[in-house]
């Protein structure tokens, strides 16, 4: 993955060869550390003074006082996780920071070859009108070695908001299963995020511009696109379509069997918070099993935590307590009045929260290079919430570091730095904006933070600022159904325990096909990676749970074709 | 309905009072003549100079050479069919004829009193697009005299292409049955047609005012609506829904339960041919069952039809051919050239069409004033095919004197008369030439009509010179799955054997929950009329198994609710 280094702003990668090989594991470290600047950079969106303001980017614990608590800003992580590094533009320092740590954190198992080819079908940029007849590039990724014509299946990952490469390599799921399904693996990216941009580098520009941006058309998108793929692979036309996502996109492969029932037999959502919306669930559901996580990862470690911020606010009174913090938590650069400090305790918060997500059972470097269980090594410097501010922070600068300097290579810790946006935050920012208003809250005592309330009005005001349009928060629960789901079928919605997604997730049966899987060691969608040797014997489970339903679907898709014939 | 007169295009009935007593049965007939003026109208919208052209308006039989055969032509009967007289406006001649009219031919069911309240909800413009947040009014009737609160339903019909009070009066099951289901009714009119409209009189002037008609705009609506009902009248929150719609509203319906089935539990689609899309049917089924219509109502009916064409064109060569024409078909105007020749094919071939769609068992007044067995009638006129072209010619007079003329009225056929365009024309035309792409075609020989075949590309051209637009004949299969719809559930499709809308519908079950029902001497939608002393046997108990399948309906919902509780 040498190319990374060549990334820029607004195209993602551009793949000059038809077939690449691609990696996951030790090979690719440079590619995952797209998630690593991503952490930095979207933090940046929010807290640098860009002229182009995000209203969605400060976490929740620490936004500026004239903001209400409760802003999608959670929604970032969400899309951190997802977002590759390919949109980012990467800082200098930090590939090299990145090359330093090549060879040093990735332990799990080895390289398994991703061979996939890469394909682009015009699409109009309006499914639902009729009057500008433009099209666009959506870009799919397609990987057929395992493939068979005779009995096959066709697993199509409905691509969420970011570049379908990163997608691709992420799931190592569906690379997993492929030849016991006898399956086509499908990528189909997401319009506006990656190489699908529907208006070139004009596509952020402006809500006009922007107006194609959502899930309907993204569903529409994919739906046209399998007709296409039936039509045009020889093979394809009678075979089972199965419908795979993670997050956000876990989402979208719910919602597009619930639409689409006609071009997927059934879906697989994983890690699906499709009822964060309105009030479907308690808005603080998130950070309560965020605070859950560190709770049980060791003791006193939420507590220490929770005392962690008027400590913060102590030493922020004095310019002598700004430079104290600013050394002892090796800051690269010093605070120097209270806006520092939110953006200080929003940077400490999206950590504890980006912990929660990535609390894998074995090394992993999803957002950074971290060890197994990372909470709980975080935890260890987290034992005693009653010691002095001053010892108590310089603990937290401990814990911080495992999460930002597990290598041992960071010289100190940036939260200044701004950034230019990347499409991955832009496009996730738009559509929070729009429909995919997420409410969050915290009230300091069932959860770690400090607290702060959700408020639609001032979401609202912020979002016309930023993009010139309104969230509309009901729209999504009136158009995929909110809790009232239960006459679709074939769903699998799968959630990890210590996954903070997970609250507002489908945890229990709704019907015989509209199934929940839990997988009480899973922190965000474990299920969709690569088997490792460390999994815990639950993600295992569940994973064979899940390849059983999609062995019945895919057996009743042919019984059913039999029975016409 | 003396306000009839008043009416102009543009914004349809304007209603003073909050509530009106509406009826169907005599004391509306001027209502229902607007149906006959239709007729009229929509002819001369494509056989009249006027610079609006349109492309979907000449009857299949009868386009100029220039055109390929396959319009959507049918459509606009179906359009006629159901869009009001409210959006047409009546040249004064026909006024007059009307009220000459007004008490002789009406000899159905007496008035039965409908009353209902208007309203209006703030709809959004562009539910999947958030740049424009523009909103306009929706109009919707509710009635609820019948509705009880404790255990009752709500039936709500899913407008179609015209004035939401035309269909409330015309669509007498509904009220019949109000009663035993408890139901409170409420009828939705569909954004563009009668006073919804996003842009007011400007709705229609460009391809861009027109961006926001579609089945899917209007599907949002509907589910907007309902959630809206559920939440501001005190005792519907958790009542159950049922969608209800007749012919385009049919389709609504049932695409309605298809995508919505949160909002509504089921929905009985009467004679709505959602197969007569792509290649889902032969394009020629509709017009051969015009032909067995007329081919089962007497003995050498159709051949009869089948024969006049080519006498009609014999005729033709000649300038005293035409005068003869002129003069023994009584027309209004003489002909003069070749084109006056289609247009009096195309209105000759319409008209055979309607009498198929309005075939009813007793006297009614849909389109026109008409016998009961109104086919049965003309068939009286046409019995011999072999006798000379002069006798053929004039035997086809009288035929059409019984559509035309039953009251005895009229002193010529009028078929030249330029009309303005309606309101319900122009929104069924753009919504043919986008999504609504229906192919047609005849062969003369397994129909009576003369041979054309279906050309998209012409069709597209047409679209694109009259609307600025270009259909996109796969994409309600895509959207609304074609024949693969057996995942869905509660769905009653009824279709009368007459009707030759039924070729495209759906009339054998599906599933155990997806029923067909057939009603052997039904024509369009005949089990949504009122209920009348002359009804055949079949259509009430089609009606009866209607309501068992709805009470059906009800009792699971109110079954699932107490399992919550």
């Amino acid at each position: 993955m040498k190319s990374f280094g060549s990334l820029g702003v607004g195209g993602g990668v551009v793949w000059v060869t038809r077939f690449r090989r691609c990696c996951c594991g030790r090979s690719c470290f440079g590619f995952h550390r797209g998630g690593a600047y991503l952490r930095w950079a979207e933090l940046r969106a929010g807290l640098g003074s860009s002229s182009r303001h995000l209203p969605v980017s400060f976490p929740p614990a620490l936004q500026p006082a004239s903001w209400a608590m409760g802003r999608p800003t959670v929604l970032l992580l969400l899309l951190a996780f997802l977002t590759p590094g390919a949109a980012i533009r990467v800082p200098p320092a930090m590939k090299a920071l990145s090359s330093l740590r090549w060879s040093t954190s990735f332990t799990s198992r080895g390289t398994v070859a991703k061979k996939y080819s890469i394909h682009y079908i015009e699409q109009k940029v309006n499914h639902f009108g009729f009057d500008a007849d433009k099209t666009f590039k959506q870009r799919y990724l397609i990987a057929d070695e395992q493939w068979k014509k005779n009995g096959g299946s066709i697993l199509f990952y409905t691509g969420n908001e970011g570049d379908i490469t990163w997608f691709c390599n992420n799931t190592g799921f569906m690379w997993d299963v492929a030849a016991q399904l006898k399956a086509m693996l499908v990528f189909a990216e997401h319009r506006y995020y990656g190489e699908s941009l529907p208006f070139g580098n004009k596509s952020f520009t402006d809500s006009r511009h922007l107006d194609f941006l959502t899930s309907e058309q993204a569903l529409a998108d994919f739906a046209v696109l399998i007709k296409h793929l039936k039509k045009t692979i020889p093979g394809a036309k009678n075979q089972p379509v199965i419908a795979i996502g993670g997050s956000y996109g876990g989402m979208l492969a719910a919602w597009f069997r619930m639409k689409y029932p006609h071009i997927v037999v059934g879906a697989l959502a994983a890690s699906a918070p499709i009822w964060h919306f309105g009030n479907l669930v308690p808005c603080g559901v998130f950070m309560e099993i965020v605070t859950k996580d560190f709770k049980r990862s060791g003791p006193n470690c939420s507590e220490t935590i929770r005392s962690s911020w008027d400590a913060i606010n102590r030493f922020a009174r004095t310019g002598a307590g700004l430079r104290w913090l600013s050394e002892n938590l090796d800051l690269c650069t010093a605070l120097t009045n209270i806006q520092d400090v939110q953006h200080l305790k929003a940077w400490i918060s999206e950590t504890w929260i980006n912990l929660a997500m990535v609390d894998y059972p074995y090394e992993s470097d999803f957002l950074q290079p971290l060890p197994a269980w990372p909470i709980k090594v975080v935890c260890q410097y987290l034992k005693n919430p009653s010691v002095s501010d001053a010892q108590l922070l310089q603990n937290i600068f401990q814990a911080l570091n495992v999460y930002y300097n597990y290598s041992g290579q960071a010289s100190c810790l940036n939260i200044s730095e701004t950034t230019t946006s990347s499409l991955g935050t832009q496009g996730w920012s738009y559509q929070a904006c729009t429909e995919m208003v997420m409410p969050f809250c915290t009230n300091g005592i069932d959860d770690m933070f400090e607290p702060h309330s959700w408020n639609l009005r001032e979401f609202s005001e912020d979002c016309f600022k930023q993009w010139g349009v309104r969230p509309r928060p009901a729209w999504i629960i009136t158009m995929y159904g909110g809790k009232n789901i239960s006459s679709h079928t074939n769903i699998i919605f799968s959630n990890g325990e210590l996954d903070p997604w997970s609250g507002g997730g489908v945890t229990k049966d709704i019907t015989d096909t509209l199934v929940a899987i839990t997988i009480p060691e899973g922190a965000h969608h474990l299920d969709l990676r690569a088997r490792n040797a460390f999994d815990p014997t639950t993600v295992l489970l569940a994973r064979s749970l899940e390849v059983r339903h999609m062995k019945q679907w895919i057996r009743d898709f042919y019984a059913n074709q039999r029975k016409k014939h």
